[in-house]
């Protein structure tokens, strides 16, 4: 399939978990168990599709990597078991390393609580001509430490700036600092996989029976299952307040990964498309640099 | 003198020279060769001022460091030899090193222009408790680069990213940064070191004749000052979109070196006056602590 078309097709793909204005966004209205209409028996046609889209993602790739102008910064949050991994694991695993780098966000160091909670995460931003991957984010300040106060007051600000707004001003310094990245040629794609509280119960099993997975649980874990409602309302009102034009959420079914897996390969793909990339032209002088280096080679 | 009168006394000299509010703001209702009502005469007495003002600071900057809550960032920008160097060595010699640091921002690297331009300022952002020096910053953003348009050119941004509305968009970005960061505990103030063009003429003359002072001259200083007007017009531009009631502007008459100094340490000093910087208060478990060590160690 031509570049045009998978490009049309991811677009049409995307769109509908697409949130840009997220005013009108409510939780509720999205199933994490959505397949988009697929079936059961259409796993391999979408597993076909999602090798496609990937090599429609390297070729892409290695534009912007020749472009050199804009870099890519894929931001993902989810519940524990969501899938976070396996679809960076995945969608990204086709592109060159050179040209992709992945950040994971665990609990702030004493340097880092040191700093305003922006600090680390623009440490790892993507250069130009990279795709960036936030494995959790600086989004954690409007999410476990929205559920969990006492993180908060261990962050170090004075007293006097904990206000009752905190969480509005945290959504629009967010806001604002996206606007940023992007008028500065960052290209921000946000993915929340959601997944359901059942089929995360259903994970978490598998991670204590199979001892494969046992590396994978912890039993903070449940813990944090028992706030199921507070992280919704939390991840509900991230997105309301986040979701802009030049910074979308995609709000990702995730009850079945290979759906899950699909819909971040589309997004990337219609974010990489949406950039009208080419390879950089050179000019006449270069040209003829080349002919010249050409002629040199040939008569040695 | 006691601390709170030096902090009012401090206040009292720097407030003539602070912007708040940049809407009002015109350069050339400022002139460069204000020396605050003061005669010549009086420098020895502004002198004996600063001396005790750096000793307040000294007393201060321990109670930031030690409170470990918020950052105080000081922003120098000026045309050449208006004193930028000389103004941070003289008021912040006295400070303990530890809880201070300065950066020097010149020339992008390959690896920063391959970021946004904030990249490079942020990873120098001061920690908690300590006082953090930008010998200029992201303001050349909107100064050099908009005096020379070729270093826009060179930014490596998006051809489609360089709009009509550049210069407005890095003035809001920046507004919103700043605002972003007093929210996050980081004290932001910004100094104007406002030299005339004549007496730079006359310190360039001065760097010329003395071999001392050749090392500080380069023959690209005369060639930006034939950009002049164009710069004031930069400043002034900066100045009323930037100056803000969180991250001021303090315009500085620089003629004379010994009032531009004054003026920076009472602004520095009525920022950390303003913060209430009280040495932390030990629980009551913490003082039963102390008192079993030092009956521990009495018992030795």
């Amino acid at each position: 399939m031509k570049l045009e078309k998978i490009i049309k097709a991811a677009g049409q793909l995307a769109r509908p978990h697409c949130v840009r204005d997220g005013d009108r966004f409510r939780l509720k209205d999205v199933d994490p168990g959505d397949t988009g209409g697929f079936g059961a028996d259409d796993k391999p046609r979408a597993q076909e599709a999602l090798k496609m889209g990937i090599d429609a993602m390297v070729t892409m790739q290695d534009m912007l990597y020749a472009q050199d102008r804009r870099a890519v910064l894929l931001i993902f949050q989810a519940m524990d078991a969501a899938g976070k991994d396996s679809a960076i694991k995945h969608v990204m695993s086709g592109v060159n390393p050179q040209g992709c780098q992945v950040a994971s966000f665990k609990a702030p160091s004493d340097e880092e609580l040191d700093h305003d909670y922006l600090w680390r995460c623009i440490r790892h931003l993507p250069e130009r001509g990279r795709i960036g991957i936030f494995n959790r984010s600086y989004y954690e300040e409007v999410l476990v430490v929205r559920v969990h106060p006492e993180i908060l007051a261990r962050e170090k600000l004075p007293q006097a700036l904990i206000s009752r707004d905190i969480w509005k001003q945290r959504f629009q310094d967010i806001r604002a600092f996206e606007r940023y990245l992007s008028r500065n040629g960052v290209v921000v794609r946000k993915f929340f996989l959601h997944v359901s509280r059942q089929e995360q119960k259903k994970r978490f099993l598998e991670r204590i029976e199979d001892p494969a997975k046992n590396w994978k649980f912890s039993a903070a874990d449940v813990r944090e299952r028992g706030h199921w409602k507070e992280y919704m309302a939390a991840y509900e009102e991230m997105i309301r307040h986040t979701a802009t034009e030049e910074a979308p959420w995609y709000v990702v079914p995730a009850n079945h990964k290979w759906y899950t897996r699909i819909v971040v390969a589309a997004a990337v793909i219609d974010a990489l498309g949406s950039l009208d990339l080419k390879y950089p032209r050179i000019s006449p002088a270069q040209q003829r640099e080349l002919a010249a280096a050409a002629k040199a080679l040939q008569a040695e």
